[in-house]
């Protein structure tokens, strides 16, 4: 038996403050905060590896990591607490426990959902800003809905990439993609397998526009089917963005 | 007939990255961002009144200021939407308009009216943190008010008075005080003619040890009319408070 045991973190955070998931040399990110609270428990450095890497300024409501822990004393259970004592407020361990000894938390994610908030028909208040797009105009939900369901499905998703991504391919597969109303706010949610770099908050500016310049229906699938960055819109603004979960199979862990 | 217009501003600003509202030399306020805006749109230096100093990370949805404008083009309800283009996204002008000559957003305020929000029962997640005090057990919302009753009517305040203020009497009037429920949030809310320095918060950081520690409804009481700051207990953080609205007669503008 290894003296290493694999643990798992569901991880919450505020990323307003934070220059995305992925540790840099300098600036500050999720990652980084947590491979320093970890490396403080256990006195010696300890990486770790998260499932998607949001960028800057996306939040997380359940981001997954996981990493080896030699500490004999705690059992997976008690991480959340060790680690909640030391971090900062923008960043929650929700759960932890052991994991399989082969647990991956990005190559072992089957399915990711991602839901972008958007607070039609007004100006948002100051607190709410760093949470949701505030638009203006109230939009038709119904005809964002009907636009969005075109990437069901498995596409060539280039068209909705930011160039410098590190795929390999652009092919997605996405299972759920529909506006709903949330309270006052409008919600798109999307899961699929994976997503490239920026694919979410692309499809999101690119079907505003469409639906505010009265574009058709079709037009979604035209831009989708080209296959080109230029056809798509804008990226909508990061602060709406949030990695709400994160799917494996029955067999991620005990 | 003067040159110089009165305007007043309606303001909502999220409290978390700035060091309170007064101008400080080297600290971002609220006041100084305001004042910074103005001064580019006048092409000079403009100084801006506020109703209430808030302190540092608590927020206002409805801080009242007034400042001078010898800008003639602009009506005085459009004042909003150019500084609104120029602020940045943690302050917002909901709304101005010219005053009358006198009018001072501090002197003329009659009834100033906070709210402090707390989850009770769990976890806030790190995106609510910043507006709320996160408390893991559920308080006896009833008992709460029933102490926070005493604060009812004119009294001597100065037991909830954190050291350093700059009032000459700490006699204040409340005119209510009482906390309730609002979704998942409890808010206790207080509305007087003025506070003294971190009262709001010190009322309701013994409140909340008095409840906890099973306290007779009298012990708040008690505490009042002793005038001693050591009766009562700890100042409550500063995100929970919102300066929620200032009320001024009926003669403050047009």
């Amino acid at each position: 038996m290894s003296s290493l045991r694999n643990i798992r973190l569901l991880i919450a955070y505020d990323g307003t403050q934070f220059c995305g998931w992925q540790v840099q040399k300098k600036d500050r990110t999720v990652q980084g905060v947590l491979e320093e609270a970890l490396s403080g428990i256990h006195k010696h450095p300890v990486g770790i590896t998260g499932a998607g890497r949001t960028d800057s300024g996306v939040h997380a409501r359940g981001q997954v990591a996981n990493f080896l822990s030699d500490l004999p004393g705690i059992p997976g259970e008690k991480y959340a607490d060790a680690l909640n004592s030391v971090l900062p407020r923008d960043v929650q361990i929700i759960e932890s426990g052991e994991a399989a000894e082969d647990f991956h938390a990005r190559y072992d994610a089957k399915r990711r959902t991602y839901r972008y908030y958007i607070l039609p028909g007004g100006n948002a208040y100051p607190w709410k800003r760093g949470y949701c797009l505030s638009l203006p105009r109230q939009p038709d939900v119904r005809r964002l809905s009907e636009m969005a369901a075109c990437f069901l499905g498995t596409h060539d998703f280039r068209a909705f990439s930011a160039a410098g991504g590190e795929q390999k391919t652009s092919e997605r597969t996405v299972s759920s993609s529909a506006f709903y109303m949330d309270g006052a706010y409008l919600v798109y949610q999307i899961r699929g397998n994976a997503f490239l770099w920026r694919m979410v908050r692309s499809i999101v500016g690119t079907l505003l526009e469409l639906e505010k310049s009265g574009g058709r229906i079709e037009d979604a699938a035209v831009i989708l089917s080209s296959a080109k960055r230029e056809n798509a819109g804008t990226t909508a603004p990061p602060q709406g963005l949030f990695l709400h979960s994160i799917e494996y199979g029955e067999d991620y862990g005990s």
